[in-house]
């Protein structure tokens, strides 16, 4: 057992620091540290958004996205195509779409997939919302963009399944070359599905 | 200028956790959303810590370490060498020495080394408050443990002059081959002072 060099309050700092995806126990240290020596500037309003995110973010009872208001800023955001809406697993996800510009539409987020392996069902996703939804009217397209995974894709199948008896047009991401990507080092998969859809220049 | 995606408070959570050392702007959303999912077990303890830390550290008045305490743990420990002070520059090189148990005694943090041309001279460090400790006696020897640049052997060499009158044995690490090292990557200062000082097996 080490000796403390330190109280248990800067060992507890790092300890859940290092806990953050992306930093491990010696980034923690430092991580630690820089907040300690810059206690004004980062310290103290980094400890403040903290306490106000644990008490003020929620799930948006609508699309399931997180922010500190329900509905949250996309779902009452007047400025989007209100009869779109895009269905991803995660708000990462979400965050993705956002940044890329991808489309000025609303969202709806699972929470997840379906894995029987990790004991995911229906029921733990929000698909009985997403229904929900549609059923109220008003969203003309879905568009399911999911991870292209197994899993992801047992999820759209299950959605365009409960979706069945509903007028919505529903469509996915296209497949096909990244861009800026080389075509030596995609799978076969993405490389057959690029040709297949290849589009006139 | 992008759309907001989510109310205010995420954003600015965000935006502070891509301060911290080893975050970028990628994985502090990464971090904002595990944190705000894991709230009573990761997002609530974290922001108290830094709330109690925040609060809580001081410098240690004796040798510049940092700790909720004052003195501060390490120089309170009553198991340690206290006749042996390692002088560092900084609190991460004391907590890299205590990981590695060099030397069960008690510590001096500089605070930084002499660069005049980043503007930082002596009154900028803690050398006046070394020089009082070694004055008050009891100090029989002092490990200079500054790193190995320019900046911390001109740093090692005004402490010396500032302690010339007193009786105290100076030291510092020694150079030589990393343990795990390769010679064929190692520097020609670094090999001819492992050389110099070779030792009998």
């Amino acid at each position: 057992m080490p000796k403390p060099i330190a109280g248990p309050e800067i060992e507890r700092l790092i300890q859940l620091l290092a806990r953050l995806p992306g930093l491990g126990p010696r980034s923690a240290r430092r991580a630690a540290l820089q907040l300690v020596k810059r206690r004004e500037q980062l310290l103290r309003p980094l400890a403040e958004a903290m306490t106000v995110a644990a008490e003020e973010v929620r799930l948006c009872s609508n699309c399931g996205n997180i922010d500190t208001r329900d509905p949250c800023t996309i779902c009452t955001d007047p400025n989007r195509d209100t009869a779109v809406v895009i269905v991803v697993e995660d708000v990462s996800d979400l965050w993705a779409l956002e940044r890329a510009k991808a489309l000025n539409a609303r969202y709806h987020v699972l929470g997840g997939v379906l894995s029987p392996l990790d004991g995911v069902g229906p029921d733990d996703l929000t698909v009985a919302r997403l229904v929900e939804r549609v059923a109220e009217g008003g969203i003309e397209e879905l568009v399911i963009a999911v991870n292209a995974t197994v899993e992801g894709q047992t999820t759209a199948h299950y959605i365009i399944d409960q979706l069945a008896d509903l007028p919505v047009r529903i469509t996915r991401l296209a497949h096909g070359v990244p861009v800026g990507g080389e075509l030596d080092y995609l799978d076969e998969g993405t490389l057959l599905a690029a040709m297949r859809t290849r589009t006139r220049i």
